[in-house]
């Protein structure tokens, strides 16, 4: 049984990795932290956690390493290390260690990495969660986990301080191909949302009015509760960034390309964000898709 | 204020308008009926319904006139009048008339019919629904309302016998917009549903888990829902069928070209759709596009 | 045998037609012309054409009638007649009549035409044309017939004075659907090379390099070797505008639909056009859409 | 000036890098070739040709060394190695060499690996093909040089055995940009043909003709002349397998990403060779798309 005393490292300080980090501090775990850069160790120095060198030493004082990290590159890079990194996660994994990458990643990645830590001795997980900023600072995570169960029952009392939802969907790499799944609906879902707002706004139709018959219907779905009101608002203030969900969907892409199989929605959707991208709009958040479709129309459903 | 006597006419008992009539009728207005098939108007007669001998007469007969069928082209015929057809509900028409259409119909033909029934001295509402033959037996049917204000005021009662929510969305045609602009999303959302599903199990996940996480994140929806396990299960028997979903987003095309618009996602769904027509399976349920996809894919989704 | 005495009719006098008509006087035919509006008729007999008063007439005082209208509602009109227009064509045909219809119309439509044609007694080809003004000036189009064999032999002789290559694809309709998949091909020629043509600048190439390695390749087409150019100088002068391209593909759209395939990449290509016709492109030529595609992508091909 | 007696390097004795090197050899030139498996290497020695035992020594023995191999990651581990890869080329590389490297390649890479070539004193050509196995044995291939042009006039004499037409397009990697968007049009010509030769025979007419008048009008192209027939005769022996295209599409969609911009036809295109792909047609001729639409339309072109 895994009690409050085991040693938590945590790779990956970013907007996510942040909150999720302070969470597991603040459940009482002894908790070693790294990041690339130093600025945001450092805070959480001051809230109590160590902070170590290097990914490898990390992992050697440690016994459930988390990373939280930005792409597979990035988990490549930190876990099994490149010419230029640091020393890698790796390098201080050995028997009854256990790599929990909560990274949204590749599902082959996942395997790759979790292959080689099983080499040392180690076991892995991929645990990617669903869910942004505010979820992550609350605690209430959707996590998906990808491995061997017995292994997320050691871990799960640390999964459990910063997610609500915990699913174990498979084994190694089922994390990530859920998460993949989850998310090239809800990229697909946003962009079709958006172009029936348009068709409704330019048929006539009051865009408070759609949006209320929605809201009030089948219809009605995380994104017409969520972004209905900001793409009324045109505000694009990011809670997930358009740019992200492009990445997102590239490595839906990849993942597809790897298994041979078509994803005609999700592909069309896919160049959608991009037509965005390639204008500048990276980092409004991904229901700024619905500006294409305005533009595409000539239609606009924002008052602003 | 519209009492319960006012004689009330409902042309056009198919799948929906039978339960909508039954509905009517069961609330104490009093019902005159008009069937191109004649079974099911001498059935409604069984259940103390009047029938009338043409729309024309119906239309005479009764204050408030209802049309539910089974699409454009119907709408003209039975309330205009064509060459072949028995006297239309125009010669019926006279001040104080109001004809609601609850047809999914395309909103230029319902502005076109309601400038001829204005022309008369009566008013129309269009008057299309949310909603399968469930709902419209329970009389808990969604309506999206386009006409006068004042008009539905009227009329609102009799309405409220078919269904729970009632929403005045705008002027003449506004409704039958609101409608289209539900099913073009209701279209995709299936169609992308089936896809990520298609994608996570070809990945290697169980479908009865991949189902679960839909059913216990944001995206969770009335797809996920309520399509899920049939997708699982292979049961296509039609709720909405796969036929009707193609022929409601030609009218979503047709709808956008007279608007002069571009819809890319639902144009690439509709053709999903019609890969699935042109394969024989117009009529199971419009849920059956997952083997479309699972065709594409060379993937398996369904245990059936 | 057919001289070249024999009465030719002439309705619709437009870009296209009205060189049309011109190359079968020019060839010795006595012809008589119909317009709806007057100017171009009375060009015409200046030229030594005779005017009739109505559709219905010149169908009455000449023994092949050819048609060359904007689409199918107005081959409707001015051949079967409706409640507003004037005496139609069908009022003067009889025995030994032939209709050569040379509008892009739809085959349905077509078919439907001939039925009512054939019962007076008369015949009917559906010869629509592949070139623009260019080639009908010179008399060099590309025409397609449908109908039968023996009708298409008689009026051979009046064809050629307006095209170069005529080709019989079938019976009644056939030409029209022939002429339908030649214009769905081109509409997606044109928006893939564009596509291209974007991609290679964007990758900091030459255009005018990326063009000649176009044209000196198996890649060569009428697109690279027509439009190419133009597309580097910005020159959108309309050959063939982009509002007809868009309203052929939705009569291929509709033909689709009554046949029940799917055909999705006309699909995708028409919203693409359409996204033009919504931003105020459709009189421009129909490389315009080229624009479009260097919007997405946030690139400028033309030097202009 | 290059004259014949400058020492010839061939890496890559595939299906096309085979009939290159016998045109090289020839051409008079002392070749030395290096291939992964040894027997088409020794098929070289009987001709004439030096197998050397690496890559790195062949690069070292040689002044001009061509690389043509089945893609980026190949080109990475031959040019620049791996742990696993044998010594190489770069390990040979020095002032005054030249790497050639013919292979469809990613920009992104070609630019990297020049890079890497030029810090040792040595300089690199892209230069990829346009044109299969029988333009390859003819040495009448279409060759687009990316890099510096002194360079290319000194290797050009070396190119002119292999290839008809020599474009310089641009410096180092632009050779594969432009060969890259030629695939993109080309794969979506084959489907939109495909799509527009479906529609064709759904609606009734005879093949024959309906390709007759493709390659007869403006719409006669590359595609429609070699392929057009062969879709007739159901005949997908491979002259440019579907499984390559569809790869090629995978290197084109992975450089828009880079370059950040939407390619939507090329998307959905990609899609359909997947789904075919996905249903074991990988090693058929890329014309076997066509299949697929007729799947789709269940509609047969092909009377076989």
């Amino acid at each position: 049984m895994v009690s409050r005393n085991i040693p938590v490292g945590f790779i990956g300080l970013g907007n996510m990795g942040l909150p999720m980090a302070k969470n597991i501090l603040k459940a009482g775990y002894p908790l070693t932290v790294w990041n690339r850069t130093v600025e945001r160790a450092e805070h959480m120095a001051r809230l109590g956690a160590k902070v170590s060198s290097n990914p490898a030493q990390l992992a050697s004082e440690t016994s459930v390493i988390i990373t939280m990290l930005s792409g597979p590159s990035a988990v490549q890079e930190v876990v099994l290390g490149s010419a230029s990194s640091p020393p890698p996660v790796i390098d201080g994994i050995g028997p009854g260690k256990v790599l929990v990458d909560m990274t949204t990643n590749l599902p082959r990645v996942s395997k790759m990495v979790a292959d080689k830590i099983c080499e040392r001795g180690g076991d892995m997980l991929d645990a990617p969660v669903s869910g942004s900023v505010k979820p992550a600072t609350e605690g209430t995570l959707t996590i998906m986990v990808g491995g061997r169960r017995e292994t997320l029952d050691r871990v799960r009392p640390i999964l459990e301080t910063m997610g609500k939802k915990i699913f174990h969907v498979g084994g190694n790499g089922d994390g990530c191909s859920m998460k993949l799944a989850l998310n090239m609906h809800l990229g697909a879902l946003m962009a079709s949302f958006s172009e029936s707002f348009m068709f409704a706004v330019k048929a006539g139709l009051d865009p408070k009015v759609v949006l209320d018959v929605f809201n009030n219907t089948v219809l009605r779905t995380y994104i017409s509760e969520s972004k209905g009101q900001k793409i009324i608002d045109g505000d694009w203030s990011a809670a997930f960034s358009l740019g992200l969900m492009a990445k997102d969907l590239d490595l839906v892409s990849d993942t597809a390309r790897q298994m041979r199989i078509p994803i005609p929605i999700t592909s069309l959707v896919k160049e959608l964000y991009y037509a965005c991208v390639a204008n500048g709009k990276e980092n409004l958040d991904f229901s700024a898709v619905s500006t294409l479709l305005e533009q595409m129309g000539n239609v606009k459903i924002s008052t602003r």
